[in-house]
């Protein structure tokens, strides 16, 4: 229990290797997520030969998190399910939209269950959510078939930092009670308030040269030009990997 | 550790109130979840008022499970960010797929963390996939503006039932060493014989006059053209929304 609040994304992994028996004691955890219907619509690449993380790690910017020792790709999988209606004499109809958004959620829900229990087990995470703006060099890479699409990545090994508990939002910023109560002006002040009085952030701000956070996520880590290619492409890929057949 | 491996789908509750502070430690849990750049791009909303559960149990086809005593309701959310953007001298570009897609991610990791943390305080949890069926219903019953789609519903309460842990397929039927390894004929076979060998498996499929297993998922449980009928829906549900503004 104390594992959920004691998260901290790994960025940096001592070279050791994790063993065998652990990492499939980690994937064990995650195939024991609830899914959809228990169709187990999703698939998980178990990635540790070196020569191919060095393939991987420009599809995740080579980021430091990439250089860790063990990699899970996480992906939407209706493949497999479809290969076994097909030889059930079931005539299957999940290439559309929705089997994707499924299989993106079976896939979701069984990456945080693999994160906890690598955390359980001594190891540290962080996901990289690159796979989603590199999935179409990821499917490349990893040879992922029609019915297939990589949706997160998680990054294990064992930790060679520390670092602080990061910030959240205060409970009442995030959570409604009862129906959604949209934010005035002040309540988002408030909100944001004891974020913005980090002294991180004072000096993220000024590292940035920019003259709030907000600018920073919006001018520099997530822009409104990059969002919107890539989710032209990203359409395009569902398309291409069969899951926008949307009927008439 | 023992909760990941012990979860059961809980879809009958006993009448009593869940504890405030049990809630909010369900929540904060959930919180504590790996999120994209830290922008926590979702909402909870705990609705927990009779008349308003009630109102909502036909979005989930008033299933057993949907008169839970709590239930929560996770949301891709980009409408809190993209206001304290424009409050702070940033013009957000956050109304893209990619960015319904990011959402979607936080609001997912999060809601595994707080099933998680129920379980481990005792109650019994159920997934709600419906809340992609019925988004639109559930957009207007819990008010969600501009920026907020719903995508998936936890119920939570004390069990009233101690169900089998479900079947799952074997390890190697989901997990792909270094690179994905498609499947073949006999491989599909292998890895679905276990669970088409369970006495539940006959008798669900007798029950449904069916003469396959894969058949009552095509036929019955996940047809093509539902499947295509609510994609359709869902992506205008996405566009009404304001994340399919994806540029020229």
């Amino acid at each position: 229990m104390e594992t959920l609040f004691s998260h901290r994304s790994i960025r940096k992994f001592k070279a050791k290797a994790v063993e065998e028996d652990i990492v499939n004691f980690i994937l064990e955890a995650g195939m024991r997520a609830s899914n959809t219907g228990n169709m187990q619509a999703y698939s998980i690449v178990c990635t540790a030969d070196e020569a191919l993380l060095r393939e991987l790690a420009p599809c995740h910017f080579n980021q430091p998190a990439s250089k860790a020792p063990v990699q899970l790709t996480f992906c939407a999988d209706f493949n497999r399910f479809s290969k076994w209606c097909r030889q059930r004499n079931a005539e299957p109809g999940y290439d559309n939209f929705l089997s994707f958004l499924v299989g993106m959620t079976d896939a979701l829900l069984a990456a945080q269950n693999c994160c906890i229990a690598a955390e359980e087990k001594g190891l540290g995470i962080c996901y990289l959510g690159t796979t989603l703006y590199k999935a179409e060099a990821i499917i490349d890479i990893l040879n992922l078939p029609l019915g297939v699409v990589p949706v997160i990545t998680v990054v294990m090994g064992y930790p060679d930092e520390e670092p602080e508990l990061v910030d959240r939002l205060p409970l009442y910023g995030v959570v409604h009670r009862e129906r959604y109560h949209d934010y005035s002006e002040e309540e988002i002040d408030k909100i944001y308030a004891e974020k913005e009085a980090l002294p991180s952030t004072a000096n993220f701000i000024r590292e940035n040269r920019k003259d709030t956070l907000a600018q920073i996520f919006t001018d520099n880590r997530y822009p409104k030009a990059v969002n919107e290619d890539i989710s032209k492409t990203l359409l395009a890929v569902l398309a291409k990997q069969g899951f926008m057949n949307n009927g008439k």
